[in-house]
């Protein structure tokens, strides 16, 4: 009872002060609010102000925070329509790793870099983060359109597809890649999302009723659906995806039978650790290798190549349903999260790319994320239905 | 989109998982949930099966579940009322703070300790954890009985007296003692607690809506309601009370403003986070030491003389209100929490205190909040509303 022992750290309460300013300041000035949360990572960590600097304990929150986020955005997406768009989702995610993977290596072999330098450059570019559009989706209220179902069903499909790359540049990084073992994990993969996206809706339907009547505890419905999150999670991390695709999975499997009450509880959580995911983001970018000219330049031309060939990549997938809705979905896979940062980091580690390079890849990962939604909202400008209103009535 | 990046630690869905378990369990044995969920972590943690170790990331959930813990308690108690109890409050934490002092003190100078080192085990006898017993009343509903409102009180007086202890013992370990410092400070905690006590309430009915209306994000009035809980904790904490006791007045203070939708999105996050606050002591427990007798007797006497200065010493205080409420306000005061252990650490650190005695002092601390809600379920045995119903008619 006093400040040594229960405290609440300095750099929790100036992170979320700091992201919801920002987001109430682009709200006005008519941009998404989640490009201001971003920012604010940017403005207060080392790129800027340097009062807070990433540490182990914001992670936890920012992963925790993306979690809930996408649990919360399964919740939306009914399993049947979710499995409708399957074919176009494989189209997009498949050309959408193709694409990014060949327009990067080629740039770089065309600067000059070498040919393992430009691989690692190139995987970099391949994940797209799900969180992000996930936000701005959930946030403007179109989880439930088709374009929408598409971006989520790709990004799903694109995880599986970067555990793959992940796995192959792993692989060359300690030089011996065994192909039977990257077949199988990929196959563990898949069919962990698949069975999970089939079959986890009815699981719930059929077992939770039975289980929750056992119980005794209040709230217990609550716990009950934290404890499956948490658990698919888990499993997701184990099979060889993200734990953010458990979550995901845990809300679609939940999206038929969940109550108004225990969605706004979930909604609190989100509500509270959202900012921490987003501004966690800014917080990695380190802006003092772009002294020089041409590290700046070499990150502008990576960012455009970034953009340019998801739009073009994902949106070829999706060409046959018209133009409007491919650049909605190229534009929702456009930005990147942590895998790029990882493989650069792999290749930083194994020597193939040099420090300079590795800043670039991160640089480009932030940007992206910051560019994706500001896309996003001028191909796809208006809002039917705003959050505001949506868990109001979510309560009567 | 790999393990190696979002991911969520086992040991955060270990706690989680072990604690509503043995919650259900409790309540199905009829004994008090919370005494379940401080077991789960003694028996993930070093003192039985050692699968989660205490770490800073447990930590920072464990001091967040606690301060969201206060916020919602004093949600539910009207700062008039609070008020009204003061006199009553002042002689229980008063009583309650010498009695538990002069009984350790004499009892370790009768078993032989020095001088120096029976001061630091009587001053972690002094301070009591409130969390416990809020969570207790929290959960039975009985927040808004008069017995409770003294309790919530003393607690809050409690705190600044502990941490007058708190500053004197540490003044001790650096052989300075400045009375005028110790004044200055104790005025200052004591000013700020009065300030928001008094103030608040009416602060934030004439504010809130103001800044309310001209905010233009999704959930604002949840955002801004937590930038006040973080802001009066981080404020509590530099006025030199703890962050918790910030938090308990920032919930006061919207007591009787908070629409019922924010009150639930509260609800949401310190039902996920409180279950690390109660694990998180059982983990601090080590059994170790006690494979000697002397050390298992000395745990025992000095659990035994914590109990009973409390209920004894806290019992007085309140003895006008009659035997019936005297020993439930007594019961609920017996928690000890970190503050003891940080009294012993400053002990073993200036080495007025062995390791076996310290290993003694969180033992006890440990043993208290264990045996303070079996007792006041003892003595304060029905319910009136249980928590189950009571958020759910907030909803209406």
């Amino acid at each position: 009872m006093d400040q040594t022992t229960t405290s609440i750290p300095f750099a929790i309460v100036a992170i979320f002060v700091g992201a919801k300013l920002l987001a109430e300041l682009f709200e006005r000035l008519r941009q998404p609010p989640i490009i201001g949360e971003i920012l604010a990572g940017a403005i207060l960590g080392p790129a800027l102000l340097g009062w807070v600097t990433p540490n182990p304990t914001l992670s936890v929150l920012a992963d925790l925070g993306v979690i809930f986020l996408l649990f919360r955005v399964g919740l939306e997406v009914k399993p049947h329509e979710f499995m409708s768009v399957g074919p176009t989702a494989l189209a997009v995610a498949v050309s959408g790793v193709i694409t990014p993977f060949v327009l990067g290596w080629g740039i770089m072999r065309l600067w000059g870099e070498p040919g393992i330098g430009s691989i690692f450059v190139a995987a970099s570019l391949v994940a797209t983060s799900v969180g992000i559009t996930a936000e701005v989706l959930a946030a403007r209220g179109l989880v439930a359109q088709r374009a929408s179902r598409i971006i989520l069903g790709a990004a799903v499909i694109d995880d599986v597809l970067a555990f793959l790359v992940l796995a192959i540049v792993s692989s060359m990084a300690r030089a011996q890649v065994h192909i039977a073992e990257l077949v199988l994990t990929t196959l563990l993969a898949a069919a962990f999302t698949f069975v999970v996206a089939s079959w986890g809706s009815r699981a719930v339907k059929q077992m939770f009723p039975r289980v929750r009547r056992r119980l005794r505890t209040s709230e217990a419905e609550f716990h009950l659906a934290l404890i499956a999150l948490f658990g698919l999670a888990l499993a997701a991390s184990y099979a060889g995806v993200a734990a953010i695709v458990g979550a995901f999975l845990a809300g679609m499997a939940f999206s038929e039978s969940m109550e108004p009450r225990v969605t706004l509880l979930f909604a609190g959580v989100s509500e509270l650790l959202t900012p921490f995911f987003l501004a966690g983001i800014g917080l990695r970018l380190d802006l003092k290798v772009f002294t020089q000219l041409e590290g700046l330049l070499l990150a502008i031309v990576i960012t455009a190549i970034a953009v340019v060939s998801k739009l073009l990549g994902c949106g070829m997938g999706a060409i046959r349903l018209g133009w409007a809705d491919a650049l909605k979905i190229g534009a929702g896979m456009v930005p990147r999260g942590e895998v790029g940062m990882v493989v650069a980091q792999i290749g930083l580690g194994m020597g193939a790319i040099s420090n300079r390079i590795y800043a670039v890849v991160v640089f480009v990962a932030v940007m992206t994320t910051i560019l994706g939604p500001a896309i996003l909202g001028l191909v796809w400008p208006n809002s039917p239905e705003p959050r505001q209103d949506e868990p109001a009535a979510a309560i009567e």
